[in-house]
C-alpha cells in the first residue's frame, strides 16, 4: 500500500480512507512495523557508519522531540554532546501551526543557512561534531506525502501514523542511537501521560527493532519549556545555556537528554552539566553556527514593538498554558500558517514567572514582541485564560521536574 | 459538508476521510436525516402531484430494490400497479458487479430507449401510468459523486451511507409513496437479517420523515429469484409473469409489493394478482414499452453459445448460491465491469432447480449462455460449490416464501 501510495498507483483518495480507517481503529505492533518498514523502503537511506569506522567520532546519537513550546532544547544539545567526541546530525523541520521550528530558529542568527548536501553535513559531522540542518526529500518521501494528506484529513493525532512517521525518518537516518522528548501537557499532541506513554513505548520498539539503541523521555508540556518562546528570543536563552546559565528547565532537560545520548554512546559516566559550566559546549555551538556560514557573535534581531500583560491578583501563579502561549506567540508572527508563509525573527513571548513563582497584582507576567502591532489584540485574546493565578498554590499538586518517566 | 464537497471546496480526500469514518462509526438517526436532506438539497426535486391534482392518475407510487440476482420484479409490477390508476415512475440503474440493471434487461428489447426528458416522462406517465428511464443526472448530484468515490475507498457497505443514497434520490423524486425491497443472503448487500433489518428500520425512518408513506419488505436473496438470470432471459421471465405464468416466487414477490403500493395509494382491496391472470397487467407492459420505442411482439435476442451443468448426485437441492450465479452470469457477459462496457443482450443462467427440489445425479442444473465461449471456463469457476446437492432435505430449514419480514 505505501510502495503503490508512493508510486501513485494507490490514488489520494484511497490512502486518505486507509489513514482514518487507522486513526479511528489503531495498528497492532507488527502492522506498525510494517508500515514503517515500508515508508522507509520509499526513499534513501543515510549512512554515518564511516565517521566511526575512520575513528573521527566515537558513536552518532540522534534526538527528536515530538514537538513543544519553547522548546529550543536542540540548540544546546547538539553541540554539547558533541563535546565527548559523538557525532550529533540533527536533520530538524521549520514550525507549523504552534510550535516553533529549530530551522526558524536558527534562521535568526544573521548569515546561518539550514541547506546543506549530504557531503558538507558529513564533513561538519567529523570537524565539529554537530550539525542541524534541513531535513532533505529523499529520506520516507511516502511520510512527506501521507503526512500533507493527513494535514487535510483531520488524520494526525494518530499514535501508529506519528510514531511510524518520526520513526522512518529517524532509522532511515541511519543513527546508532536515539533519544525521544515525548512531550506530554496541552502545548503537545499528547495532552496525558497514557497515551503519551503509548506513543514513547511504540518508537522505542520500533527503533529497537530496526537496531537503533532508543529511549524515551516523557517530558512536561503543560507550561512553555524556559522564559523565551518565539526565534530569535530561544536563540538567546539556548545561548545563556551555553554560557553555563539559562532557566532551570531548559538546563535540567539539556543534560538529562544529553546524559541517554552519552550513555547509549558508551559514555555512560560523563557528566554534561560540566560541559556546560566550562565553555566546551560553547564552542563547539560557535563551531557549529560558523561552519554553516553564521556569525555567532552578532546581535540577534529585536522585534520592533512590545507589549506587557500583568497578573491581576496577588498569589501564586499555577498554570500557565503551554498551548495558548504557543498560539499567541504564532500569531504574533514567530509561526506560520501556510507553508510557504515567513516567520518574524523578533516575535515571541518572554515570560517573568512560571507555574510555582508568588505574583503581585500588576507584576508583568509575560512581554509580547513583534514589528506588526496590529497582531497584539488577537495575542491577547489567545492568552485569555491562560495564566491562572490562585491565592495560594495548591496542596495536591507536587512540584515535580521536567522529566516525567523514561521509557528503555 | 455535503454542499462544499459537491461545490468542490472540500477536497475528494477530505471526503474519503470522512466516508471511512462514517463506515467504520455509523451515524445516528439525527446525523442521517440532516446527511439525507442535504444530498437531496445538493440537486433538482421533481413533481408529480401534477398528475394526481389534474385527476389523471389517482397517486404516485414508487418501489426500490436494494438489488439482486435474478431481480426482474421492476419489469412486471411497474405496470401491474399502474393497472388500478396509480403513476408508477421507475428511475432505473444500469447494472455494476453481480447484479443486473433494469436498463440493461429493457435495452435487449429491439428499439427501446432508457432515456427520457421529464416532459415526455410526465406524458407517459399520464397515458400509461408506467415508466422504467434512466434516472437524469439532476436528482442528488451529491450521491453521484459520493458513490464513486465510495466505490474505490471500500465504504459502499455502510447502512447510513446505503441508506441516505437511495432515499435521498427517492425523496428527490417527490413520489407519494415508496416500497422498498430489501435483499437478505448471499446475492445481496445485506448478508444477514439483522442487517437488512437495520438498513430497511433507516430508509423506513428517513421515508417517513420527509412525508414520504414507506415500507420495506425485506425478502430472500440466498438463492436467485426465478428461473431466469441475465438479460433477454429476464424480459422474457417478466413476460411470462405478465402472462399469467412464471416462476411462483417472482409472482409472490410481484404480487407482495403491488399489494403494498397500492395499499399506500388508497387501494387496499385490489387483487393484483387478478390482474395479472386478466392480461390488464400485459396490456400496460405493452403500452409501456411501446412508449418508449420498443417492439413488445419482437423477438428477443439469444446467445450463440450455451453449456449445462448438471447435478452431482442424486439427492435434494438444497442450496443454490445467488452470489455466485450471479457472478457467473456477469462473467458470461451480462453484467459490466466498467461503467462504460457494453453487455451482452443474450447472455445470462437459465436455472431448472431451485433449493428444495428433488434432483437425480447427470440432471441438468443450469444453463449457461453467451455470445463469447471463452467466458465458460471463468463462469464455471464462479460456480464451484454454488449448488449443494444432499440425500435429503435438511430438517430444521422449513420451506419459506420470499418475503421474510415487514418494516413499517
Amino acid at each position: 500500500m505505501v510502495d503503490a501510495y508512493t508510486r501513485g498507483v494507490v490514488a489520494e483518495e484511497q490512502m486518505s480512507a486507509l489513514a482514518m480507517a487507522i486513526f479511528l481503529r489503531g495498528m497492532d505492533r507488527d502492522e506498525i512495523a510494517g508500515w514503517t518498514r515500508a515508508m522507509i523502503a520509499s526513499g534513501e537511506r543515510m549512512d554515518f557508519s564511516q565517521l566511526v569506522r575512520s575513528g573521527a567520532r566515537s558513536a552518532t546519537s540522534d534526538k527528536h522531540s515530538t514537538g513543544g513550546v519553547g522548546d529550543k532544547i536542540t540548540l544546546p544539545l547538539a553541540p554539547l554532546v558533541a563535546v565527548y567526541g559523538v557525532a550529533v546530525p540533527q536533520l530538524s523541520g521549520r514550525g507549523l501551526g504552534h510550535t516553533g521550528g529549530t530551522l526558524d530558529k536558527l534562521e535568526s542568527i544573521p548569515g546561518w543557512r539550514a541547506a546543506l548536501t549530504n557531503a558538507e553535513m558529513m564533513d561538519q559531522l567529523r570537524d565539529v561534531g554537530a550539525v542541524i540542518c534541513a531535513a532533505g526529500s529523499g529520506l520516507a518521501p511516502a511520510d512527506k506525502k501521507l503526512y500533507a494528506l493527513r494535514d487535510v484529513t483531520g488524520t494526525v493525532e494518530s499514535i501508529p501514523l506519528i510514531a511510524s512517521s518520526i520513526m522512518s525518518k529517524k532509522i532511515a537516518e541511519g543513527t546508532q542511537s536515539l533519544v525521544l522528548d515525548v512531550k506530554v501537557g496541552s502545548g503537545a499532541f499528547m495532552k496525558d501521560l497514557a497515551s503519551a506513554h503509548e506513543l514513547a513505548r511504540t518508537m522505542v520498539d520500533l527503533g529497537t527493532d530496526a537496531g537503533v539503541t532508543t529511549t524515551a523521555l516523557l517530558t512536561d508540556m503543560s507550561t512553555p519549556l524556559g522564559l523565551a518562546v518565539g526565534n530569535a528570543v530561544e536563540v538567546q536563552e539556548s545561548v545563556d545555556v551555553l554560557a553555563g546559565g539559562g532557566p532551570a528547565d531548559v538546563v535540567e532537560l539539556t543534560v538529562a537528554l544529553a546524559a541517554e545520548m552519552l550513555a547509549a554512546s558508551g559514555i555512560p559516566d560523563a557528566d554534561p552539566a560540566e560541559a556546560l559550566r566550562d565553555g566546551r559546549a560553547m564552542d563547539v555551538w560557535r563551531a557549529m553556527i560558523s561552519a554553516q556560514g553564521g556569525d555567532p557573535g552578532a546581535p540577534l534581531p529585536q522585534a520592533r514593538e512590545s507589549e506587557t500583560v500583568t497578573a491581576e491578583a496577588d498569589g501564586v501563579l499555577t498554570e500557565l498554558d503551554a498551548y495558548k502561549v504557543g498560539l499567541a506567540s504564532w500569531r504574533l508572527g514567530a509561526g506560520r500558517a501556510r507553508r510557504e508563509d515567513p516567520v518574524q525573527a523578533g516575535a515571541g513571548i518572554l515570560l517573568h514567572a512560571k507555574p510555582g513563582d508568588a505574583v503581585r497584582a500588576g507584576q508583568p507576567l509575560l512581554t509580547l514582541r513583534t514589528d506588526t502591532p496590529e497582531r497584539f489584540a488577537r495575542a491577547r485574546e489567545a492568552l485569555e485564560g491562560a495564566a491562572v493565578v490562585l491565592p495560594s498554590a495548591p496542596e495536591d499538586r507536587p512540584a515535580r521536574g521536567v522529566v516525567l518517566e523514561t521509557v528503555r
